[in-house]
């Protein structure tokens, strides 16, 4: 197989839909992507935080991974996270990835212990590189410091591009801090290394800085939106277009985000099963629920064609 | 099989060894452990945070747990660590461990997600014990919040005791604030809840406090040294021989502690090889390690029979 053609656009980290005793609900699962590939989303960031990726163990991700292109998502249109803090879950989850024909892989750095060293970073990322070996390997950074607490710096960056230049593909920014991503476009943006916004708060700055679109939470409910923004960068509404989803995004921030778009999803597909969390999350309480849909119906939020799915599949 | 006897005493997270390949070094670690126990510790937290185990896939660290009880440790001085971020891998390395006879286990909350609510860690150790299914369990809780971001608060601890008296046996309490071991002292040493110190520097307050013990990183280079001051806590020379162990600790401390206890493995036992660390860690640089082992000399720090155990391993 080639070199996998790099993904542009919107990408939703999938919440993964859990049942009653917990283990993951594939059919939900493939409902959800289809209905994501269907609605704007260019690619599917599957196993990323809001996907409770880290609640998962490695087999269940690999299982899920299967069961999704068995089940018609196109691997190509895949960006599985796969940075765990044991270097061989890493490069396991990787290699299999990469075997499947996944566009991508989106990774995380270790992030047990704290204080380490870019040094330390490198040797990690190099290891699971060459542990890989597999040249079709597009291998985008994950920098998220607010959760994983180890952040992605400029200069680690540098090393990877300059020793792996074919392999490492680009980055997530989810710092919520756009200087760190404008700082990424202007070191990395002209060399191939694509720069996602980690949310589409900064989706038209990205864009006009030459980065390559967003991997967001919220792609998870409001990909059509997104989308529009993404495919419009450049015509004459494009800040009314991103005004428009920044509000949606805002009233989103003020809850818990996975309960949140997990309690968004069961209530416009019609499905309360899917408000489902794994411990240590915590499903949204019934007043919470309440308000968060309120504010979105007041916006006239919606998800087109969802419940429609939805009621067909368990008719 | 009975419920095991709880240990009290000195414990070592055992600094887990590395070839050079970075696979675990069985045959290095059976030594290591068996010289830990030979000098002083009464049990074994092996798969801590000093142990690189978050560095260790989960079938990584149950072949090891199941070599090291086979080379001949005995299980009821085990007290692995088997607290993940996804609960499925914690639910099956705890049943894994009772299942072989360990004394108990050493539980790390979900560390991957910040700011998670007490009902959440809560419902992940419930739901852990209750899938666990075993009353032999015993249930140490880990609370380390500068490494795992994730505080154990004393309401957690109380729900845990009212709901699973039997099971919630003790906490290790590497908070590094002795108000904070104090505080879980005073709430629930008297209920047959074990407090252990998160580090030797506390050992004697622990002691006078009602605590069982410590376990702690420099256990595993100093453990005779520790032992002496807890078999003599209410002896005349209790306050003297903390100052010693306090004093080596704080040589120790000015290094980053893995790469630093496996440096000093490696001088005092002659085998280099020992010094191997896995990433994102790094191991001490050559110049840091010759300032290492001079502050010990200085200190008559010495590590007996090592060096003759591991030159007749390699004969």
């Amino acid at each position: 197989m080639p070199t996998p053609k790099r993904i542009t656009g919107v990408l939703a980290p999938v919440v993964t839909p859990f049942k009653r005793d917990l283990s993951p609900d594939v059919a939900r699962y493939l409902r959800h992507c289809k209905w994501l590939l269907d609605h704007g989303c260019a690619g599917l960031a599957v196993f990323g935080t809001n996907s409770e990726a880290n609640s998962l163990s490695a087999d269940e991700r690999m299982v899920l991974l299967e069961q999704l292109i068995h089940g018609g998502v196109p691997a190509e249109r895949l960006m599985p996270g796969t940075g765990c803090c044991a270097l061989t879950d890493s490069v396991r989850l990787t290699a299999h990835a990469v075997k499947l024909g996944c566009a991508g892989v989106l990774m995380l750095p270790p992030f047990y212990y704290k204080g380490v060293s870019d040094e330390g970073l490198y040797r990690n990322f190099a290891e699971v590189i060459e542990r890989v070996g597999d040249s079709r390997l597009q291998l985008y950074l994950y920098h998220i410091p607010p959760v994983s607490q180890m952040p992605i710096s400029l200069a680690l960056i540098e090393r990877l591009l300059k020793h792996y230049p074919g392999t490492a593909a680009g980055v997530k920014d989810s710092s919520g801090d756009w200087n760190n991503t404008r700082a990424m476009l202007e070191a990395f943006a002209g060399s191939g290394f694509d720069v996602f916004a980690g949310s589409e708060v900064f989706l038209l700055d990205n864009m006009r800085g030459g980065g390559k679109g967003c991997i967001t939470a919220t792609g998870n409910i409001n990909p059509g939106a997104i989308n529009r923004l993404f495919e419009n960068w450049q015509g004459p509404n494009a800040d009314a277009l991103q005004k428009d989803i920044t509000a949606t995004r805002n009233v989103m921030q003020k809850y818990p985000m996975m309960a949140a778009l997990k309690a968004v999803i069961a209530h416009y597909g019609r499905d309360p099963d899917w408000a489902t969390v794994r411990p240590p999350l915590v499903e949204l309480a019934p007043e919470r629920k309440k308000s968060l849909v309120a504010e979105l119906e007041g916006r006239d939020f919606d998800m087109p064609g969802l419940a429609r799915e939805s009621a067909a599949a368990t008719a």
